[in-house]
């Protein structure tokens, strides 16, 4: 289980100085020699897990390499710097489409002003990989992870989830500007982007946090896709929100009133949602309409490894 | 070819104002928006390309896989500051895999004070990949590139060449050190580190710098694994020494006077040989110890693709 190597890992990996945030969060924060911050994050694609290059544009797997590493520095608040792309292209056809990937990044890079600063090209006989690591900046004082939700923070989410299988895995936005704009405008307690799927990642947000969560459920905003996906396999559209992956929305703790605030103020482009709130029992919650309350299970994609 | 596309790539990567070195070296330098500079390298290992997982001890990969990088680094004289390590796991024994992996980096990375800051850890039902980024620091002034090489100024090299696949392809030591003393007490010119051939990374530096070289072959320091190879394959060693890969030794362009001097006093462990000058004619050129000259052919690994 990844969760087994992750755990393993955290306790394998020396601490250092230098890392002010390691192994564990969405992003590492280093701290360079003259003292400034660096935040780093690495995501990996691979042909047939994240992608099916025999149904995928190869424009949209590019741009997606890139964007969920953008959604990486968005969960730490970093303003991005660049990026680094590494390739094992299949060796037939290999250069048309490294130029096709390349052709779909460049344009999210330019728009997130996240320059292409160097990588590695290889080719192979196995399938598609594409590896990209992005840099980005934060003030030291700045410190968004997943470890700081309080009981009584409320959970505050961008944008809506479920059914992101439909098109939203490839197209979806970093939410970088929201996480800037909220760092600058409101006091963020934790923060993580929802890669594995809502109710997966608010429970690694809370097991950081050492604390858990209580969702009113008929909160949740839940994405058009998500009801379409339902409609096609006779599900509930409420289960796709909380347990689909690749949403790449944030969760945010943060204080009650000040959530209070920017729900009615609504001050980005993207919507703002409260869907419950942290509690002190380490446990996940569902909150009916008429306030009666039971477990939620944790729901979501986890990378499965035999021992 | 990895060629055209890294041509196609240096046309098609828009330049920035803070990618100070970009595509196209051996890392690239970013200016971090407090104005410190930050080195960065990524180096993908593909199983059936850089090693045989099942022949290869599992821990020797990992080491390869970070000291790669560091070697990266050492071509710009950078000083190592963190690693990320993205891993693609074959399912069947992913786990295990990964901590040996991780169990042969891991003193590496102390040994260079070089710590794992996080990474993405996969399962999938391909091949072993790992593909590491490395960050180094420099100061603002030291410009160590590829590029800036000139007529009349000496080769120097660190180490040996030849025969690393029996070996030293695992084993190398990263000339991180080596690195760091020549910066401060020499004026080097241009430097790349020796991944896929002392003849055609020698040549790649005087593309970079647009001018050619001339070798004079009898100085070469031969490995005594090349010595082997040869008397196992029946050809030369010096043919090896100037077209296999991954000897991870350095390529250092500096004034020809100093190069003497520190060939005299070999101020470092690491023995340091003068093989030759670079020239205006943008050619490679071998000189015997007659001093008659021949062109020499450029050889090494290159990534095969097709288009």
């Amino acid at each position: 289980m990844e969760r087994d190597l992750i755990r393993w890992l955290t306790n394998r990996i020396p601490s250092h100085p230098r890392l002010l945030v390691g192994v564990g969060d969405d992003a590492a924060i280093v701290r360079l020699p003259d003292e400034s911050h660096l935040v780093a994050t690495t995501d990996m694609l691979m042909d047939g897990v994240d992608f099916e290059l025999n149904r995928h544009d190869a424009q949209r797997i590019g741009r997606k390499a890139l964007a969920v590493n953008l959604s990486d520095l968005a969960a730490m608040a970093a303003e991005p710097v660049a990026a680094l792309v590494a390739l094992a292209l299949p060796r037939q056809g290999g250069e048309s489409l490294a130029k096709s990937l390349y052709e779909g990044l460049l344009p999210l890079a330019a728009e997130f002003d996240c320059p292409i600063a160097g990588g590695d090209t290889n080719s192979w006989d196995g399938p598609l990989v594409i590896s990209v690591t992005a840099f980005g900046a934060v003030p030291p004082e700045r410190r968004w992870r997943r470890s700081g939700a309080r009981p009584g923070d409320a959970i505050l989410v961008t944008g809506s989830f479920g059914g992101s299988i439909l098109g939203k895995q490839f197209d979806f936005r970093p939410r970088v500007s929201e996480a800037l704009w909220l760092a600058e405008h409101a006091e963020i307690h934790a923060a993580i982007d929802v890669s594995d799927g809502l109710s997966l990642d608010l429970w690694r947000l809370c097991e950081a946090s050492g604390c858990g969560a209580a969702i009113r459920t008929s909160t949740i905003p839940i994405a058009k896709a998500a009801g379409e996906l339902a409609a096609q396999r006779g599900d509930s559209p409420l289960d796709h929100a909380l347990s689909d992956g690749e949403d790449f929305e944030l969760i945010l703790a943060l204080p009650a009133e000040q959530a209070t605030a920017l729900v009615r103020s609504q001050p980005l482009g993207t919507p703002l949602t409260e869907i419950g709130s942290f509690i002190a029992e380490t446990q996940l919650n569902a909150v009916a309409p008429d306030l009666s309350m039971q477990p939620l299970a944790v729901r979501g994609y986890e990378h499965r490894l035999d021992k």
